[in-house]
């Protein structure tokens, strides 16, 4: 029988951005209650945090490690089902693992860990589980992502040709010196990349997610326009695609006067399709031949893959969070699934997982190595 | 010491569609907690609901009169603070009433009730009472709505000389037989009007939301278009305001193609303003002398009124359960405040009251009145 | 045979807007041939402006009546074939009449002219001689209003319900003092109307030129918004058609921020389309079933209507001036076919007429004797 | 003192597309008179394409060197000034050699010639010449490219760091055979280019247009997907700048759907612009502090680079014909300068030159000869 999930969280304590995030997103369909969490690595930080958000002062952690030990030993039908990580990505690896190793699920944000050998580690720890791990790589959750998905699938668009993915946005143009700033720019805390570790993933995630074709050579040019900055804040990025096809993909973070404007268009051989981030519930299908067509969000006949992910009529705009709350929830029927020991349903299954996030971590390294060589084409 | 608030709902069963939306727009911040629910006069149809939420079974009711009742029994520190009614409007009376004289606070759709007279005792009673009521006109929700609202009370667009608000829907263009074309087009259960009662009181509500006018005087020319219909599915509205102000209003819901277009643009004399709820998180700002400015959710140098309402940063779209939500989230502030004795911070102070469901009452009998008069224009 | 066509222009000396308008309208296709002018009751104005062109000076005169003569007394394969009237409204009438009665055919600017009287004998000289008068109600030849118009009359949309045009413009949100405004709010050379004759009209030409459809009724509230202006510079207006549609007309001239906003949608019982002139190419066409399609002009199977009114490829914007060629351009053809005894291609015989005016004459009339009345509906 | 300056067209004959557009934009200000042509190597139809324009069959011929010979033997006050050339890229070079040799001026479509030896042979004639040269980018025409071009310079951006100029068009999406697709798809027409020589130097002359700076690192990937395609109908390109800004520069002539979607982005320390040419009179102004700017082609204080190439009020919008105009009417402002021994206004000596040309034929060889090679960046 059914029940709600329980989340325990390890980072978003006040302050924090994506914490809140995930938090609103796991709490959004009902199927998820949040009942503890480590959410700082200062104990009273996290207490202060766990006070904010109604939850019982026992289940408010100091530290990760005492949430899976303490946990652990809490009653089956009292524990936690499952962590969610929203440190930062130099501590992502920690809890997931040690979370795996004892028996919890995970939902983890993106990019996967900090280094490649930390996301072979999980990916082989999950593989072999039985656990759920799920990547937030959160685009991909919007109904329209997902309609763009099955058409290419399905053939809508023919062979496809051209793919053009770009992730520019501006709030680091200057010297910026904040929470989300300072560890996204510091290579102890995020990697061996910046911007492309940050967004730059998101646009591959996407790209491959919607088109089902994987890169296979790159040539990249990263850059540095901040003075004093040690990783990249941009990036501009030639791909080819296993079938063929070209494409290019840029990211910034010194694009001054955007916001998040992730966007992608592909091109096939029978049509092509736009669509962008900040205006989420439009799908731009062009054709060769005849109109355009503006297809929207809970609109006509769309795929049942985007209807099942629509919660509200047409023109009720569904955003960020809503999308964001795609992963938790599917995730959470997968959890109950296997709680219950029933099937889940195919169209819940979708969600970025572990292996994502390993070809996350793959993309950052071969476009840092692509940048750094001369030759023109780097495998990938 | 703050806690969650604990919701009762009436109404919202399985297959009901603005049910659901207040379960999301309570759940979102947290702040909420759903603990019981009468959600259909069918009680074993109330009972699979129930379950549906895991709720426990105890407290899934087959009548709100059973719900409250029982609930006011519970010790305090579990009985339900608050009942939600999203009932068709005839149905809003009878709970809002007595939830109001057992001393539970109360969130109401929209419009508030089925006539005048229950408009009015429901006004009198919260007025007399200590409860607290929310009306969910949602769309004054959105955090540039507040923008807009705080700009024109400031004055940064001048005098305001004129005001277009229309709402145009397609989805009532032929005759649609099911649970929420019934209750809408069926005058015994929706009153007097139909269109205009639906979604003319949120264009009327905007207006008056935003400019801080009152309509003083309407021209109005309500159509049925499809055959059969009972209610006005179109309607057509002269408005002129307090302040000398005239503007038009129009709905419909026979606007084939149209998903769900509430659009407003106030113009003063020194600037303009134009906002639609399908695109929510850009406002538009029109200079006489100088380049039109493209107002962003969480961009810039916003007003307060606005960035308090807003939950993630610039770029990641926020839409309409997050504005729904934050008709919620005020209210629960509110009642958190009365509950510990504390203040509430003025911000939060700000939704939809018993007044503004009274006054759009008034205007859906005004506008109706007009449109079977001779006389040029109706006073209001 | 084909030959060029010879132009006589009345009014359109320096400094004026419009003149320039019919001159570049007039040469884009290399159709017409500026040949002569009465270019300003100023003679010497009038000869600077012909040296501004290129004029052999001695057919550059200095009043419209020595220009009808001498231009009569040349050599018929030199003389003009017909005269451009760009005056102000007041000083439409006289150039008009004494070209058709002495054979020159005429375009002629809108408003048609100054009152009813003038208009009803204009269009009886015209029934009665064997001339062409071609009005510009330039907002017509746009191709995709072609497209729309035929959209209509082809059944595309099924029967018309509602039609919404509107007409917002910002520049005389404040007392403007210049050549352009001071005659369109002077009484004695606009007529008895400001806003609406200079713009509403234009809305009113474009709505049942598109639908077909005749105004019977109309309700309006016309308004002066700047202190010490005598004629209205907004208006909202309810509209009645012969077939049972309802709609909206607007037009402001205080609408502050706004361009030139000239937009129309009409929604019937199969599709709605929507049409903005600031962004001519594109024409929405929204259904209720599927995805809004697009419509470019240019692109795809458009109908002979449109395509015939385009002159390059898709995706090279079209702008005003070639929307104005387009009334020119077809005015050629057929003084052409008249001249050449042909027959002219029937698509080109689309222009607005002297009809088209008389209608905008009454238009105006009922407009404000509407406004000026106690009684709701005013027939038309 | 001021006269029309004379054009003699080469090329352009029935069924042409450009040729239409350049007599169009010829004519538009009534600066030039069309007198002459070789329109075809056809002679009758060279004849028949002269008599639909009116010209004297005398005045008609059926080479260009017949053309340039007879007219040359013209009285001065007769004869040609210029001549303009509108032939494939291959028939470029003869026309424009013999008419500087002989005194005349050149306009000439792009790109300049055939090869690098060809530019580089014109450049110095045109060096050596008193005569002007204007070759027609005619995307550099339109206003708001100018008002771009002028904020970079004056500052308004700051140091420029990023450059994102794309051109995707889907014409070519398919196997098409007609008169504009079979030259350009030739290789002996075309020259060793397609996509990249067609439209590719529109995107790189636009980009160094706007920004003042000079690309001096490429790196091309051109494709070719139709199959038995012999030129490239696609390619991406990352660029590097004289001053370290970056960029990427993509063209498709496959992207299908796509009509003429020439666009351009800029980022620079203080501010970015965005211009799109399908909707040319809106240039978005992003700024990282404050609302995003919508100026639009004479609205407010734009600058007089700007303006002084608009022709009407704002909201009446200008297109492509008015763009390619303003090079045809600067280039008539500067003979026109010459034949009467004036000054020209320096405003109107902004023309795409010969110099433009040949940079654009060092373009074409540089991305061919990235795209064939395994170094990563090609010195320009």
């Amino acid at each position: 029988m059914c029940r709600k999930i329980r989340m325990g969280m390890v980072g978003g304590g006040r302050g924090a951005f994506i914490g809140a995030v995930h938090r609103m997103a796991a709490a959004l369909d009902g199927e998820i209650e949040l009942v503890c969490g480590a959410f700082s690595s200062d104990p009273e930080k996290s207490r202060l945090s766990g006070a904010d958000l109604y939850l019982d002062p026992d289940r408010v952690y100091g530290s990760y490690k005492e949430m899976i030990e303490k946990e652990k030993a809490l009653p089956e039908d009292v524990r936690m089902d499952f962590i969610s990580i929203v440190t930062p990505n130099h501590m992502h690896y920690g809890p997931a693992k040690m979370a795996l190793e004892n028996g919890f699920h995970v939902v983890c944000d993106k990019p996967l860990c900090f280094d490649m050998d930390e996301a072979l580690e999980l990916e082989k720890m999950v593989e072999e589980s039985n656990l759920i791990f799920a990547l937030t790589h959160n685009y991909t959750g919007y109904p329209l992502v997902k309609q763009a998905r099955k058409m290419v699938e399905n053939g809508d668009l023919g062979d496809i040709r051209k793919i053009v993915v770009e992730y520019p946005q501006g709030w680091l143009s200057t010297v910026v010196e904040n929470k989300q700033a300072d560890w996204r720019t510091d290579p102890k805390r995020s990697g061996i990349a910046g911007c492309m570790g940050d967004i730059g993933t998101h646009a591959e995630n996407l790209a491959e997610y919607i088109t089902g074709l994987k890169i296979v050579e790159l040539c990249a040019d990263l850059n540095i326009f901040v003075p004093g900055r040690q990783l990249d804040d941009d990036g501009n990025v030639l791909l080819r695609f296993d079938n063929g096809a070209r494409g290019i993909l840029f990211a910034s973070q010194v694009a001054i006067g955007e916001e998040n404007n992730l966007r992608i268009r592909v091109y096939g051989t029978k049509s092509g399709i736009e669509w962008a981030q900040q205006e989420p519930n439009t799908l731009l299908v062009k054709h060769g031949d005849k109109p355009m067509q503006v297809l929207r969000t809970g609109v006509g006949d769309l795929y049942e893959e985007s209807t099942a992910h629509t919660r509200i009529p047409a023109g009720h705009p569904e955003g960020y969070l809503e999308a964001f709350a795609n992963i938790y929830r599917n995730f959470a029927k997968c959890v109950q699934a296997q709680v219950s020991g029933e099937e889940v349903n195919p169209l819940y299954q979708d969600f970025p997982t572990v292996s994502d996030g390993v070809r996350g971590m793959q993309f950052i390294n071969k476009v840092v190595e692509s940048s750094n060589s001369d030759d023109k084409w780097i495998s990938f």
